[in-house]
């Protein structure tokens, strides 16, 4: 950031009057432009006892397989923004969705809220970020080609509590990897 | 917005291509600027049979009673930030928290994420943005001078929750009452 968006002045970065911590300030018209993390909201799409992958057209990770999931819009809710995603990416609908995992990317201040649903119908087909979609199994997930740590570590919960049956939300933190 | 925070140009309100929204966008330097929902997190600090309160000594809704909550901040988790305004507001630390509710307010584009948490050694005072702190037994909650609609539902989670002694999350939506 390098200009107020309000006044269109140079910005500067400091502490504003009773704050803690840098914000880039205003010093024309004293706008105090606060940046804060986005919310990644999205669905792990099931039928029967598939899941329902889409394979990436777009950068990052090109190529590789992920969940339907994306930055949650203004004036929706975060359910509304998963069954978008799901519809977007996959042309998929949902018969319900419940809120599955809850995962902070504090590197990145990026949270990710991704529920569980089955389809409504079984259709589903490639949006356009998508290159293909493929129900799999679950011993054929496939672990080697996933797209993000987060989609990795939600399937994981979903292996692991489909043995009791019951699905608690999951409230998790990811940060990098130590090189 | 009126300018360009990369570039300084006066920006104007289009549907880029390739997507379905009208965003501000940069005709100087092609910048997109996207407005995405805020996170809200807080907690409902417990202590034995009652619940820690704030009294708001700032607007909107100074001098009603409230829960610790505040605007989540880069570079921290979501629980981290529910602490940490605890912290501000309270003076208070907790020896753990759980994820409870998860509340969109899709007209303001807010996302609400508060916790449970019990106090950690019972101690607490007001921060700078309370005018008061005070611990309440659950029949004495004072429901008709609460701040915010969350909160309340919150609450009323919390009181429902505490007669089966299971307090899974909870993913709720407010929307504005009907006139």
């Amino acid at each position: 950031m390098n200009y107020c968006s309000h006044c269109g002045a140079p910005v500067s970065v400091k502490i504003p009057e009773g704050d803690e911590r840098p914000r880039h300030v205003c010093e024309r018209c004293d706008t105090i432009h606060y940046q804060n993390p986005k919310i990644v909201a999205g669905v792990l799409p099931t039928w029967k006892d598939q899941i329902l992958f889409c394979r990436r057209a777009i950068e990052p990770r090109k190529g590789l397989w992920t969940l339907p999931a994306g930055f949650m819009e203004n004036n929706e809710t975060v359910a509304e923004a998963a069954c978008r995603e799901t519809y977007e990416e996959a042309h998929a609908r949902l018969a319900g969705v419940e809120l599955y995992t809850v995962i902070s990317l504090p590197h990145i201040s990026q949270v990710y809220m991704l529920y569980r649903g089955e389809l409504d119908d079984g259709s589903y087909s490639p949006g356009i970020e998508s290159l293909e979609t493929r129900l799999f199994d679950i011993d054929t997930i496939p672990w080697g080609e996933l797209a993000f740590k987060t989609i990795e570590k939600t399937l994981q919960c979903f292996v692991e509590d489909r043995k009791s049956g019951t699905f608690p939300v999951h409230n998790l933190t990811i940060t990098p990897a130590k090189k």
